[in-house]
């Protein structure tokens, strides 16, 4: 490197620092109450540790709530935490799809760090899968770990989704669990057909978990919302009187909807605003709990959302509201989320702050928050930087600051934000067999002035800032070790089931009894996978129940065990069961067709 | 027509208002309150009339304020008037441009319906141009006509765009204006050179009135807004003992952005955020006068915007937010806009509705509010349906409802919306030179479900719904009488002006003595037109100023008169100047070469 290039990239960074430093004082003039003529009040110092609770929701995009433009959603008790809170307008989630984006929250560290990602099956293997036997590492400390250093209780109530051999929240830092280990579409529907055969086919239904034990399989979701907020509201009221950390994951608004009859139609956005609802009113019951215990001046709450929406799914998904792209993507709709603080007398009311944050720094925030030293062991929380001084001006601000945002596909950092600068040197399609496309020269936005990520500019004219960014995302791939890629390691037996062998045996605890009837009809019709495989087993379902109505009505209402089902099903339509129907009513899937792919489990 | 489909019109009637009743209960489900859980306060019937005032602004997108999503900018006086009221979700401009739009909320009308269209040069004129000797009518009755019955006084602060021969504010029922006639780059930038060679270049610079009289031409944008806010202020306090209607009408976030320094660099958005965060300081600073007046309980606020954004400005246009399409287009973008209406003690706070209602149902809003019946004559309000009943359910729902949205460009009705269900029969780009494309067979949207207008539904299977819509389709276009159109209407000397011949004599009132650097940094840098002659334009002004900065720096600063300024520009780069430069600069235009087009004046 010549003394000339070292000096420019010396001057593109100090105009990158100087950007960044316009950033925090325009977001700070920005964040200063809701009227530009009052005199803000200073908020007081907080008087001790609070509790914390996170109200997470899966796959709610930027624009799926009333306060952030929503036209036919309606969220009031989301609305009522942005504006009774300081409402972040930058917030990014760790990635842009599940299980990554929540390893990054839980540990403060990027996922890529931790071998979240695939080699061998990219396209399909984004997430934790029922079939991986991997997990996020148990030798990361969670918030939950790193807060029960300060003595806080900590639970985790609903979708899980890091892992489940040895590696539920109650193996992985927290007190308790209640709730799913994965999506709740992971049983239903099929996945990957294309490189995936049969791991897509021998999918057990999903359990509903307590601690590590099975309460009951498959999971009833017509109540599993309220049981949720039971959960939540009870932990709270019996933990009023000591600092807690409070996780409520929803299933929400992620597709299928499996809104209950009451919330159905409740929305004029149809099935996805019904699931939406259905989770807003949980997060109101939540709050009230809060009140009611006597703890709302005392507890920081936070809502936010893993990752941006599944435009894939259609009429089903959400909406990324003015950002391009959605889940799945490197745009800013992959991670760009909903996200707001709310601690009464501590953070103001009213406030909006655009200083660019990520999911992984609230790791360190709520360190800072409780009172610990979240820099002192080198292992924590490498890539996460408190933002507590943006809460409340009162916290010092940490001794590091981000440095910027870093966009990932698995292992391939995609682009990079420094400012209001961000550069793409890979892009994608979001759920698709493709490997990124190198953009060469690099796609440069300036996302501040242009949000959508609609006008690019031109590279030759704003070369000291594409090379300030260049060297930033040279610099943080050297700081990342090489890593088993864990969404590789599976095994056909590593779903949790209440059976000892799940692919031999039914695996239904509470649900041996379910009727025929109401299997077929718990197939989504809602869901509009691409998938050609999706098709034809709603299609098996419909075809299954419209002849059991003609021929064997009472088969649709008597109770019968999974293999009289099976029997009733062959003899009607003269063929096995679909292996995946089979998962649904616990019946045992035929391999037949499917030998050669065991070897994917030698 | 056959009595089956006879019938079957009859039942597809019925299924939409049967669709458009559950819209209607579950709005008001959505609208109560903010709280779920709470129970809501009944509003007091209002005692007496309220005043009225409108904040319109120019070009504001759906997805342009922080309560809509709007990532980086700020409007903290826009958003508190939402949160003090009820926010309406799919509120209607009256068209997806300016004057018909304006038009259309002015008379209670549908545009179209007073001849407010071109046939000759459709894809340029689609609005009042300086040229045009037409206007809204002078036989259409004004919401400031119709409030005057109920003894109101009326004043019209900022930009009109309704015409401006004999077509002022006051000439059509207002009791004052303090303005601009039309839009603030009519005269700094060239209009659809293709087809109108002659008149684009002849724009006089764009005159500040009061009533009927130029105060100063070129108006003076670096205090403007300060002079509109201050009159809306004096207006206020003169007139808190009566019943008012005051229309503050901003001329942001239009483009140019002529945002004075202090609004500079102040939003992250760039220089557009900067010109909607100078829009929402005068709106605070008119919300405080209605305080400090004692008369914030007696008037009622709405805010709102005439169409969507002008995406085709790029970076310096707004964001349609989660809508398809922008300004110009009969996409939601085009039409569906910001919208709040606020009067404490009568419309309950922090309430969402979601009914669809139109610009154009203000005029009999309003009327009904001060008490008159704007049913009772027949001329009147035709297009305009009060929804009073939906700000506070005391007041009657009116005996007819809505029927439906129409969506027209010029007079061709390109869409319409009856419940969810929107059928778009034709399309077409937003700012293009293209007639609009038969969509054959019609695309069909459930906009509720799908308010992005990305998945368009089968029309095989809703037969009946489309047969329903194509039926109020007809009738709508059955009802409208045919009309001279009124953009076709032009003459050479149509502009105000101060000089008696505009085109042969300098048209400067108080900035003869401009300076030629004034005058050569005042063409926006900003602007990315698409126009070849709009960027030949900033080229001959930017080469202009520098060769005056080298050669000449003294005629930067010094006073001179345009011939000086005409004289020492021609010696400078040896041929005369551009006509849009002597517009600006207040100079005699060359009509050499366009000679063949002062047959269109004829």
């Amino acid at each position: 490197m010549t003394m000339r290039t070292t000096m420019m990239r010396d001057v593109a960074l100090l105009l990158v620092l100087l950007w960044l430093g316009c950033c925090v004082a325009a977001a700070a003039a920005a964040g200063g109450g809701d009227d530009d003529a009052g005199t803000a009040p200073t908020p007081s110092e907080p008087r001790r540790k609070p509790s914390f609770v996170i109200f997470l929701a899966d796959d709610m995009g930027y624009g799926d709530v009333t306060y952030y433009g929503a036209p036919t959603t309606h969220t009031p008790n989301i609305d009522r935490i942005i504006r009774e809170g300081k409402d972040f307008r930058q917030f990014y989630a760790a990635a842009s799809v599940c299980s990554p984006s929540r390893a990054g929250l839980m540990t403060g560290r990027d996922p890529v760090r931790m071998g979240i990602f695939s080699r061998i099956l990219r396209p399909s293997l984004r997430v934790f899968f029922p079939w991986n036997t991997s997990s996020m590492p148990s030798n990361e400390t969670t918030i939950a770990g790193l807060l029960k250093t300060a003595n806080y209780t900590s639970h985790y109530v609903g979708k899980w989704h890091l892992g489940h051999v040895n590696a539920l929240p109650v193996h992985r830092g927290f007190d308790g669990f209640f709730g799913i280990p994965y999506s709740h579409d992971m049983c239903s529907e099929v996945y990957g057909v294309e490189d995936l055969p049969i791991v897509n086919r021998a999918v057990p239904p999903l359990p509903l978990m307590r601690n590590a034990d099975i309460l009951e399989q498959p999971a009833d979701f017509s109540s599993a919302t309220d049981r949720f907020t039971d959960e939540a509201v009870k932990f709270v009221h019996e933990h009023a009187d000591q600092p807690f950390f409070l996780v409520v994951s929803y299933y929400q608004p992620h597709i299928p909807h499996v809104t209950p009859l009451r919330y159905k139609f409740h929305s004029l956005r149809g099935p996805f605003g019904d699931s939406v609802q259905e989770m807003d009113v949980s997060i109101g019951q939540v709050m009230q709990a809060i009140k009611d215990a006597g703890i709302d001046d005392n507890t920081l709450v936070m809502v936010t959302s893993d990752n941006g929406p599944w435009v894939d799914s259609g009429i089903d998904g959400g909406s990324p509201g003015p950002m391009r792209g959605a889940k799945g993507t490197t745009w800013e709709g992959g991670t760009r989320v909903v996200s707001a603080f709310r601690w009464p007398g501590v953070i103001e009311p009213l406030t909006t702050e655009m200083t660019p944050v990520s999911m992984m720094d609230l790791f360190s925030t709520f360190g800072h928050i409780a009172g610990l030293n979240v820099t002192s062991t080198p292992d924590f929380a490498t890539d996460s930087h408190s933002f507590a001084h943006l809460l409340n001006s009162s916290y010092a601000p940490s001794a590091k600051s981000r440095p910027a945002i870093y966009y990932f596909y698995h292992d391939v950092l995609m682009a990079i934000r420094m400012g209001p600068f961000k550069l793409h040197k890979y892009t994608r399609c979001a759920y698709c067999y493709e490997e990124p496309v190198p953009q060469d020269p690099p796609l440069l936005f300036n996302i501040d002035h242009d949000p959508g990520e609609q006008h690019p500019l031109s590279v030759e004219d704003h070369l000291l800032i594409v090379d300030a960014l260049e060297a930033e995302y040279d610099r943080y791939l050297s700081t990342i070790s090489p890593r088993q890629p864990l969404f590789d390691q599976f095994k056909l037996d590593a779903a949790p089931c209440c059976s000892p062998q799940p692919y031999l045996q039914p695996c239904n605890c509470t649900h041996a009894n379910m009727t025929v009837g109401e299997a077929a009809q718990s197939v989504s019709p809602n869901r509009q996978s691409t998938s050609p495989a999706s098709a034809k087993i709603r299609k098996a379902a419909k075809a299954l129940y419209t002849m059991l109505e003609k021929k064997h009505p009472d088969l649709l209402t008597d109770k019968l065990t999974s293999e009289e089902v099976s029997a009733a099903f062959e003899s009607l339509i003269g063929s096995p069961m679909e292996p995946v129907m089979q998962c649904m009513l616990g019946g045992e899937p035929s391999l037949e067709g499917y030998e050669e792919d065991e070897a994917l489990f030698a």
